[in-house]
């Protein structure tokens, strides 16, 4: 940590509130860096001014934590499904570690270095190979002495206790995200007893991140906080969501919307959503919040912005922006002009622009999880044959 | 123009088509460089960084067109309604030109200047002082040796034949563009009408930008190319349409929609949507085909995919694709495998996630344009009493 | 016509509104009374207290003209694909005759006799023949001393011609009304120029009925005013819509729309709806109101309510609702009773209740008309061999 | 009874489904004989043409049970807040069960009395005062010898126990309907415990009717009889709900809703959503299987098409319909002929025709009931100033 940057618990315990960022592997994709599908994060060795740019931008709308782009950065996910990218993990994690550093010290935020699930969970690896993976990469994150550690996106409590139990051993603050909703975790642990779990296996900070929509993961967090405390446990609450509209999913959250991944554009939350978002996280008592999938850095702002008063500043970014469209003043055109003002934005109900759509779907729910053969990863590329039967399970929507 | 490269004009006289980039302000809106509302380009100069990297995204997304980031460039734009930013237009377009060129020399594209219209125009000034203005750009244009000139973002053909007047002097490729779609100008010329003027005027392509869909925009440019035909008078046509729904619009375009513009994430596009317009513009006769406000670099992506067939390549950021979705098949869950193919994609309408929301919405109709006391532009901020009886007069939506 | 009542062509000359009745066949298929498919109205022979009691709604909803339900009932429709009633044409309209008398005489209603297109010209049949099964029709009109005619739901001028030609040689006032939109019959007629045919042809009073919303009628019976008094020529207008929205209906109309005829629910007008269509057709200056399929009572009486000043009463059945929702005021929940009130009611925006369905559909378009093989019409039930080559020309929605 | 018929409950007993009839008052508000904020019956004495016709219809429909027309027949409601028809209960009681027992004459129907929630209890009347109202109306039905009694409509589970209580003295089979959905009643009891205490009191069938869509009355009817079941009784489970789609709703159901009652248009179901609903709705194991508020005849015939094999026969109305459509086999146009097939209307999403308005709207709830000053019943008639307020707390939507 640069000298005279306050640490993650000390921020916290401080009641301050802390801006995360937004999700690398979705804004990049955009970007033409990420492959949806394997979602790696090799990009951080090979367009490093890719990534950095990104950093970059989350800095400037207002983020205090600059996550390191490791999601699935684990050796056994660089080689599924016929990726052969001959990039290890740890080139990786290493190059991501120092694009964090180097922009966190372009201002006051933290680097937070990350795991996730693995792919060897979910074929039924043991215990000791799934801790073996997250060693091996907290090892680079350690040697790159970052400034705390989030384990994120877990679908399984029992994964996700793992990964806390190797990361605690570091002695940096510990995070813990599970990627699920109210409805509990894949193997049907509640919500708040993943908290309890999590929290009992060292975790200071928990939390939801990606899956669902902002408003549900707030309700998912506030359901954590009611389990910890009524356990008698302490512990600090963060949370990472998505930016698309979710009222329509089951258990499993996005991945089972037929817009998943490459027609969730209209789905996309406007700056005002997210005013909506940072407000209620705020009241309902998360300090640590942020996004995830679908965020870009005008969404962190929005947060920013809407907690302007609380955090005492604004972020450089708003010197683009104005408060509630304040910038619209200089607009060309009167009628625009006359949109610079909150109770226009806070009103609007936005049109998609798309009669022919609807305005929810079905949900795919295959209902499989960890332990269904269709499960099973691989590091052969997916075949034709093994295509066909999923396409001929598929819906059409 | 570095040496073995053809012009735009020996490209489209061949045949080939020509893959432009999409806007940059709102792309550089949404990662905080741009403010919206006055929508200058000051980033050249403030933080070429940002600049730099979204070209290089356009470039690996197979844009073959590098445009100077130059929009609202002008002396009296950048000074209007308050925003005193102490930059003068020479140095941001001097900025933008450099940007523009650096990265074109890592790929086969050229360097386009951009011209677009002036409040000067809006405030009834005289055809002398608009055309200084366009003069004065024109001159760092030629000072940085562009490959070719764009005028583009017109709301009344008069000033778009002043402009290309301007830039046809210096000996450079002149692309003409009105935004505007099948309904004409905002005077009442006709859309074929505005073209044979532009062409008349000396401009060796004309087509439209900004302010309506991709596939009005098409239409919009076929109206002029049989016109033009018809008018025994030869051109190229280019489109370069909104990445966002608009069937709702009147003839001013989605300036006119209540979402404009911090509302409108529920009408982007989706890649699919690209690949019809490509398609579209493709067989309707246009060779010159990209993008403006709302497309992101996997949109031209789309665009460059559609067309690898007769461009004979992929873009370098399809490394990270697969046409059609195929690198789903590298997808952890099996129900998402099974959503690599393209009829899955083609059929799907995808959900808005926002059931309180309509689909179409009623634009605002002011119905004011050039000549009306609205819209006299000035150097003062809007004050608060300039503003009330706009707010008056505005709609809820 | 009673003694004291004043003709068709005596009110209207005299400047008086007209309210027309809602279709029958729509309203008695949802009673159990009509067969959708063939839609002939058997049901004034088989279930006259059915036809009676409809026509006692209408009355007491406001309605001037009780419309004989005589709809599809000439012998070549009453015996096409297989339906074997049983029943002639002539003992169908006698008894439509008597029931519209009977409850005409309750009020101050006119009997109007009506017939629309054949299936014979469909199936090319000649002049001759089509017109003979007018006369057919026509003679049992001469016999029950109808008030007037009308000639509706053509869609191709020259039948209606023909069938106003044949109502002429009766001496009686004759309406005449095509089912087309603002693009004209299906033989590409425009809509202006079907008007000033018909006039030619004799009609007092011509107008659209069915095929199309309110306020896509009367913009079409807006097209024939203007038609006919460019061409000097003097009439009167007339209207009667369906009460389904249909902004996404080809000229076809809504017979090619996917919910035809078995879920055009969520189409339905409201009463609101209605006032609006109401207002327009009177500020353009039609003088007959009235509908068509998809009205139901409560939609003629807010007809009537809203040209309550004009027509200088309110109905009958107004006693049992209160204008602009005033009823209410007797609601038990207090805020159903703040919803009694005009501004609540004009500004909803009625939501579906429908978020898996879009707000617009894709229309048919097989574009097939008078020619075309698929179009013959025959005696014999469909068989399924008929039916396999249209099940595969579907589409599904 | 007829002689000849059986009963309900042996009916029931013996597995049979019966078939409910539609809610009359909203069928009527249509036809122009009931007040849409009083919604009360008197048409039975003043129009009794209208009630015989619909109850004919429902017959035709399928109806194993004419309802008498007596909802809110009680004295008080019937003076409440100005109305001063100057009718009594018992005439429009008596005038009621004739016409039911007439309509059921000509069929194998039965007549069911019927009494609803009352505005004293609203009014925080005592035991004593509404069980005096309710034997008051079931001294007539007594008189009328009607075959067995139904308490619907009960938002309190209190009151409906009352209800029940009296109805039990006279000896006829009682069947009790709360309008509640899964939520419970208006005081927070489960559905499951007011099912309970309705058998205790002496129900011999429970269910639900009203305020809610078909789907959701099912699935509260199922928990009644789970919890029914649990606690060890027996009973017969009947259902009756909205024909409006009412996702959006609160425990108050579709009177929260803005739309409520003059916008529901969009919401109706069609045909085919009732397919579904009488599939559901046996397959939980509910036998009394009928509508209320928006059914309309050719809803009813719907149910018992699509338990025309548990039912052994087709109702009288099919004759005019044919299975899932079959009747368009005689439709003219082609493309129509093509949907006389199951797959077609099953899969079927219709669209609204409304694009401007959006899918799900946000109901009203103000969260108020029995006990709360503004639900205090009155003789008076609403004053202006006791609408003010209420207005002013109103949404607009």
């Amino acid at each position: 940590m640069a000298p005279g940057k306050k640490g993650i618990l000390e921020r916290l315990n401080a009641g301050e509130v802390v801006i995360g960022d937004g999700g690398f592997v979705f804004a990049l994709e955009k970007r033409g860096y990420v492959k949806a599908g394997p979602w790696t994060p090799e990009a951080a060795h090979t367009h490093p001014e890719s990534v950095r740019q990104l950093h970059r931008e989350f800095l400037r709308a207002g983020s205090n934590v600059m996550q390191t782009f490791t999601f699935y950065a684990s050796d056994d996910k660089l080689e599924n499904r016929g990726q052969a990218l001959k990039i290890t993990g740890a080139q990786v994690n290493e190059a991501a570690c120092d694009l964090a550093r180097e922009v966190a010290n372009e201002g006051d935020a933290l680097v937070a270095g990350g795991v996730s699930q693995t792919p060897s969970y979910l074929s039924c690896k043991s215990e000791t190979e799934v801790k073996a993976i997250f060693k091996k990469q907290l090892d680079v994150f350690m040697k790159k002495n970052v400034d705390f550690m989030i384990a994120e996106y877990f679908e399984h409590v029992e994964e996700a206790e793992w990964a806390v139990q190797v990361l605690k051993a570091s002695g940096k603050p510990v995070a813990a995200n599970m990627c699920i909703g109210p409805e509990g975790d894949m193997h049907g642990v509640s919500t708040g007893e993943c908290a309890v779990r999590l929290v009992k296996a060292g975790a200071q900070i928990v939390g939801v991140n990606c899956h669902f929509d902002p408003m549900t993961c707030v309700k998912a967090v506030k359901m954590m906080k009611d389990a910890v405390e009524k356990a008698g446990l302490k512990a600090h609450y963060m949370v990472q969501p998505l930016a698309f509209h979710t009222p329509d999913c089951n258990c499993q959250g996005f991945i089972d919307l037929p817009e998943f991944p490459f027609g969730l554009e209209p789905r996309i939350l406007t700056r005002w959503d997210m005013h909506q978002y940072a407000r209620e996280a705020y009241n309902v008592g998360i300090r640590f919040i942020g996004g995830c999938c679908g965020f870009e850095p005008y969404h962190i702002r929005a947060v920013a912005e809407e907690l302007a008063t609380e955090r005492g500043c604004l972020p450089a970014a708003s010197e683009k922006h104005g408060l509630w469209g304040a910038g619209l003043e200089m607009h060309t055109k009167p009628w625009v002009r006359a949109r610079a003002r909150r109770d226009y934005w806070e009103g609007l109900k936005p049109a998609s622009g798309r009669p022919l759509c609807p305005s929810m779907a079905s949900p795919d729910g295959w209902g499989v999880t960890k332990g269904h053969a269709d499960l099973m990863q691989q590091k052969e590329a997916t075949t034709q044959e093994q295509l066909k039967p999923l396409f001929e399970k598929a819906k059409t929507h």
